[in-house]
């Protein structure tokens, strides 16, 4: 419970570095992201200080997805945008720069140059079932 | 409500289509994408159809966001992985291509040429604040 001393996000929450907020309620916040990737980008976070998704309570990741219809919306209106990415990174290799849970909500347009890298693979024959009965061993463990 | 004739997910919930179901409650789903970014690549979808994140009901989206934690936590344990993005498509342009809004959860590692195209740019003098209001603007309207 409570911020982490050394964190941006908490920091930004309790109002120590001022941000440009547009959205608020028991649970989150949404802000402007200050190296927007198109004008607009937002940044939405728990009040809460959790590290990852896999940290994060199931109620309050349920406060996250709630938010999401409103902000969406009104990003896309605001900005005039054609289309919307919401992207959650979890651990550096996967792009987390700040270890506050967080998800950005990034306006996109056509030819923006923006977007994540799509290279599908397919499985061989068996290996999805195995990788499958992986999952849901540690979804029931 | 329901689901929409031409729909390949509404068909794969309806077990038309046969999939590598992991999980299941009384508002979501989730199986492997049959075109995995990289092994264990997750869909997360409501079974209700919905097109797009806009048009999702905002109790719809908490379900999606409860069932992260867990997901993101048993997919990062059954592959090994360092990292986890979680993306949501909205549009063609912003890279969705099934018109029933889902939830991508792609397990990352170091060089795994995936991600995010991260081009951070930055706001001129009164930029953020004029689109900041707007945002709200439509958050209350």
């Amino acid at each position: 419970m409570g911020g982490a001393a050394d964190c941006v996000f908490c920091k930004i929450i309790a109002g120590a570095i001022p941000s440009h907020l547009v959205y608020e309620d028991d649970a989150v916040r949404a802000f402007l992201d200050i190296g927007p990737l198109s004008p607009g980008h937002l940044l939405l976070v728990p009040i809460e200080h959790y590290r990852t998704m896999e940290e994060t309570p199931e109620q309050t990741a349920a406060s996250l997805g709630a938010a999401l219809p409103r902000l969406v919306s009104a990003v896309r209106q605001a900005t005039g945008a054609a289309g919307v990415n919401v992207l959650q990174n979890n651990g550096r290799c996967a792009g987390q720069e700040v270890e506050h849970v967080h998800v950005h909500i990034i306006p996109r347009s056509s030819g923006d140059g923006l977007g994540y890298r799509w290279h599908p693979k397919s499985y061989q024959p068996g290996e999805a079932e195995t990788i499958r009965d992986r999952i849901k061993q540690f979804l029931q463990g």
